[in-house]
């Protein structure tokens, strides 16, 4: 939208309609004062900065748009370096840029590989030239036939005892690389997925560093094929990366190249393990999980923000005798749809900082070799990753369409949320591979239980199960289904009554796994219901803690609320047939649920301005801070290349001829 | 993917598991034997022309896609009148060509609005003009600030007496004219519609002929002012389509261009109404929206048959000792959620065949005068329209999930199908707002119900209202859920009492239009059940047909029952609240759909062979008849523009001089 003179604030009247303090609500969405203090920093240093200028993205062809991101990708280095900034800063300054690109993998993926699965040897070798960027580096894994089965990859990596190095092989067609960001035209190096292999012996998928490019001339080495592998969903969106294919054709690395802090080849071609758990790679996989929950209540807030907004802008039907038609946030029915999004954006933001301080947990557990909330704590971060990305993609595109016809428009902002966002539902853990794993571990608390083992963490509801499996609901009226214990209660006996239906049926099958392949979409139910038990809990737990701020905690209670009797409403098939609640409690709770919406709606807009994010961030002409939508949108219509010409480039051999009634046979013309 | 040379068909195996008789399948879906004809034959008239070409729609820039569009377009109309096709077949080919562009507008909105509201005058002087593309035209109907609410457009057209003529003004920004398709660079007239003011009087929205370029050099005549809205949601998608904006600065066009077969202003400036019915405008609206409903089940069948192909193709995790991995289409998990999808793609196109019926019916009766049966026809295909398209929309979406990370391809034919289509649920009557019309004809139904005046048609259940409030489900087994008499009086009885509890609610409020606002959300989901009770029960009418073909029938009565037991187990909250089944009932519904599943599995391949669908057509790697998928991505990857060269453009500017760590900070440089 670039620079503006500022103009009246069409929102003005609904910025004083809100019953909370603001600047308290962005310390709590924040986290704290000092995180909202960097993150407001370098957004405001990325928007008042004309090279991170994104609203011509849509309109770029994939070079030009490719180009323009290697553009802001060294500005954004260079920035970092200017201004002397730390690590946090430097990773919210180029979250704030809001382009994926290859730094992402490099930041994000080799160097942890490196730091988690290297020697002090080999960190004290490529981290310092990693970190100072005189090396490229991507993460190499996924190939053209094997995406969440890791151990079904097919490249070879072949001690060669005589030159003491390994050969890098790509044996097979679907045994390309495909899909690494920043491999397809930058990476200069590599760490690659393959099979260890040692005298004819296979010891399955270890790590590799691999340079993949001259460091002089960026040409790719000798045995290396590399491309990019082509266009994907939405404009601008994540065709600013170079997701890549690569083919090894007997590659040879030095021996020392293979990550060895966890097993090891010797000289003489030994295959070793070390004493250094394995449980620390679950340790990583808890981290970048909690990361993703983290971004989904970014993505999703980004969403609604524009979509409140705009719906509090945008006015249609319902004028009394020529007046105003009304605002479209005060239909019930926008209001359905919508808020519970709102409350869902708050709920996920809170699991995420509770995940935050899971992941701390488990790391100082580890440290202390204490692996007995491995698996609670990998199932728990598993399950709401897959719930938070599935109900965050599901949510910008309803967003989208609570927006109406324009919402299809990218001067939105929206497809492009929606099509740089999806893929995190299929990355680092397919949602429904994630959700089948959740369930295992339900079924296998269920089966414990009789052992006397008590379940930890988010299942210790499980010690209650017998409690739980025949508890009545104690609602009686609508003001009943406010009470946290109840809410809770409800949610518990649900998961639990699926849980332990589902086992009973397993065990009637003899072989287990016949019997998981038969249940398994009665599993991925459980599953569900297990991990919105505990994004409600979490929002519970959250309002026990002292949250500053007039009226700041009564509105999060209110959105509490409609997160937990919205999830109650959409799933109320589960309560209603495992008997959890009746017809009537169920009846009561969207009686009381409408109430809650009544309450939400004058502070709707508010709660969206308590995101704190800039315009430049949200890059939407509907989501504008000042409401300014219509003269923007027209504005921003005019800078598409179709409109660089008043008569359109083909007029002249394809409209012409034929309004003209020029048109000769083609064979004619030849 | 070009010509290519034929190889093995990977998906043989598949095919010879079919249970019935695919060819016969074939006529089956297609409506009639002679259908089914035409669209294979001008399917193959594209396919085999290089002209139509399209794998590389999504790698194009704005312009270059646009001129690209208008090339094939014309292209199009060549071939039209050189084989000498009659509009059936014109009309099929284009929808063969599968690219929006200017002529759906001309062809579908222009020509259509001047034959039901022109004069018989009007329509003899502009038909000609535009049947022979001397004249190409648009609709020019939704402004900047207002879409689903007609009467609130503000554009003007005043009659001036002294000079015979309207003037056409644009008085706000907001009344801009915005989205017509066709208008931003194309279209040389459109029916615009304005406010008609004659002696300062408003008579409302009425519809004008106006020119909007010359048709010498296509320069905008004056007093217009018009455009491109700029990019849409997608890689080419509707970015073929020039959606325009348009503003009128006190345009003069002659009395007879005012559309005038149902009203008329007369030389002296006197408003008349003729005795046209006005109900011939829903006798419109009723068949465009049956074409949305049978381009629903083309778009959705479109997804499930590439989805279903390559869940067939690939093969992940479950590999014993070293063998293949199973087919990802063998999991139950991938099954729940495809092959509803695929029973849906079956039942839309069945109702669509019926709306076709239907709207043939209203037709004649219009033409008899007989209005009786128009409001339930309406509402009937307004819920339809809505119901399809947003399961559709969901659907397409759905089915690129089912295809893993490699669905997130524009290669894969998934993005740019979602985005092309998802305008659907927005255009032609919002959904949401079509879905509240449904429901206020119900609660109109339930209050007549006490007159004695008998529903008709699909609401002429509610005559046995009574019996239907307080039947019991008589399944006692899972088998019982295979009568298609037993899953009627279901899905009868949720939508009945759903309809009657939520009038009951709305009585207690005396304001009418209040309780309709404060119940809108029950309101919603009456709607939908009753919908969705609309499709199931046309679905078992058709299977009451002679439908021929050895297996045919059968395989369809399974695809019925996976249709109606898989709405079931989503809405079981609403089966169980009112209830119209118990939870024993719902556990032995998912019992049966899974067996059903199991019955669908070895037909899927067929049942989406079916479509009759080119690879031209599905433009999908993923999705080809012969399953050769992974050599196909990996020969699609490098036709990316980023792979023209080796070394991307930018590395010596961006990327060189950070490896080589020779930033310099801007300043210095400047």
């Amino acid at each position: 939208m670039g620079e503006m003179v500022v103009r009246v604030d069409h929102l003005a009247e609904e910025r004083r309609k809100a019953q909370f303090d603001v600047s308290a609500m962005k310390v709590a969405w924040a986290g704290s004062r000092r995180e909202l203090e960097i993150s407001d920093r370098m957004a405001r240093i990325v928007a008042s900065d004309p090279v991170f200028r994104k609203d011509n993205r849509a309109m770029l062809g994939r070079k030009e748009l490719f180009k323009n991101t290697l553009k802001k990708a060294e500005h954004a280095w260079r920035r970092i370096i200017e201004l002397h900034l730390t690590e946090e800063e430097a990773s919210k300054l180029r979250a704030a840029v809001d382009e994926p690109c290859y730094m992402d993998l490099h930041w994000g993926m080799f160097i942890p590989a490196i730091k988690g699965q290297g020697t002090d040897e080999q960190q004290k070798k490529w981290l310092p030239l990693a970190k100072k960027m005189q090396i490229i580096g991507c993460y190499a894994q996924t190939e053209l036939g094997h995406g969440s089965n890791v151990q079904g990859l097919e490249t070879s990596a072949t001690f060669d005892l005589k030159s003491d190095e390994f050969v890098i092989h790509s044996p097979t067609l679907s045994s390309s690389k495909w899909w690494p960001g920043g491999l397809g035209k930058i990476s200069t190096h590599a760490v690659v997925y393959a099979r260890l292999i040692t005298n004819g012996e296979d010891h399955g998928v270890h790590g590799f560093i691999v340079q993949l490019r001259s460091l002089d001339d960026h040409s790719p080495l000798p045995g290396i094929t590399i491309g990019d592998i082509g266009t994907k969903f939405g404009n601008g969106a994540y065709n600013t990366m170079d997701n890549g294919v690569l083919q090894f054709d007997n590659v040879r690395i030095p021996r020392d190249q293979m990550l060895m802090r966890i097993s090891q080849v010797t000289r003489d071609g030994k295959y070793m393990v070390s004493n250094v758990p394995r449980h620390l790679v679950y340790g990583t996989m808890v981290f970048v999980r909690q990361s993703i929950v983290q971004d989904a209540s970014i993505a999703l807030s980004r969403a609604v923000c524009i979509a409140v907004r705009y719906s509090a802008v945008r006015r249609q039907f319902g004028s009394q005798k020529g007046g105003l038609e009304s605002q479209v946030i005060d239909y019930k029915t926008q209001q359905s749809r919508l808020l519970p999004l709102l409350a869902s954006a708050y709920a996920f933001r809170f699991v995420g900082e509770w995940l935050k301080w899971l992941y701390t947990d488990v790391t100082q557990r580890l440290q202390a070799n204490d692996f007995s909330t491995l698996p609670e704590a990998h199932a728990c971060t598993a399950g709401l990753k897959s719930l938070t990305t599935s109900v965050t993609a599901n949510g910008i595109e309803e967003c989208r369409k609570l927006c109406g016809g324009h919402g299809y428009l990218c001067s939105s902002g929206l497809p492009e949320l929606f099509a740089v966002y999806v893929p995190t539902c299929t990355y680092e853990g397919d949602n429904n591979v994630m959700l089948l794993q959740v369930a295992r571990f339900l079924m296998k608390t269920v089966s414990s239980l009789a052992s006397g083992k008590p379940p930890v963490g988010t299942a210790s509801y499980f010690a209650r199960a017998q409690h739980l499996m025949q508890c009545n609901c104690e609602v009686h009226n609508a003001d009943d289904w406010l009470k946290p214990s109840v809410i809770l209660e409800a949610f518990e006996a649900r998961a639990a009554r699926m849980a332990i239906a589902c086992a009973k049926n397993i065990s009637k099958i003899s072989d287990l796994e016949e019997g998981f392949s038969e249940f398994s979409i009665d599993l991925v139910d459980v599953a569900v219901a297990h991990c919105q038990l505990i994004v409600v809990s979490k929002f519970i737990e959250k309002l026990k803690q002292d949250i500053p701020g007039n009226g700041v905690k009564e509105v999060l209670q209110v959105l509490c609320c409609v997160y937990a009797l919205s999830l109650l409403h959409k799933h109320s098939g589960d309560f209603l047939s495992t008997g959890c609640i009746n017809p009537k409690q169920a009846s009561l709770a969207n009686e009381q649920l409408r109430s809650l919406y009544s309450q939400v709606r004058p502070n709707a807009v508010a709660l969206v301005d308590s995101f704190n994010y800039t315009d430049h961030y949200l890059n939407s002409t509907l989501g504008r801070y000042d409401g300014n939508v219509y003269p923007t949108l027209y504005e921003e219509a005019w800078k598409d290349p179709l409109n660089d010409t008043v008569v359109p480039d083909g007029y002249q051999e394809y409209i012409r001829p034929l309004l003209k009634q020029q048109l000769t046979s083609r064979a004619t013309r030849l």
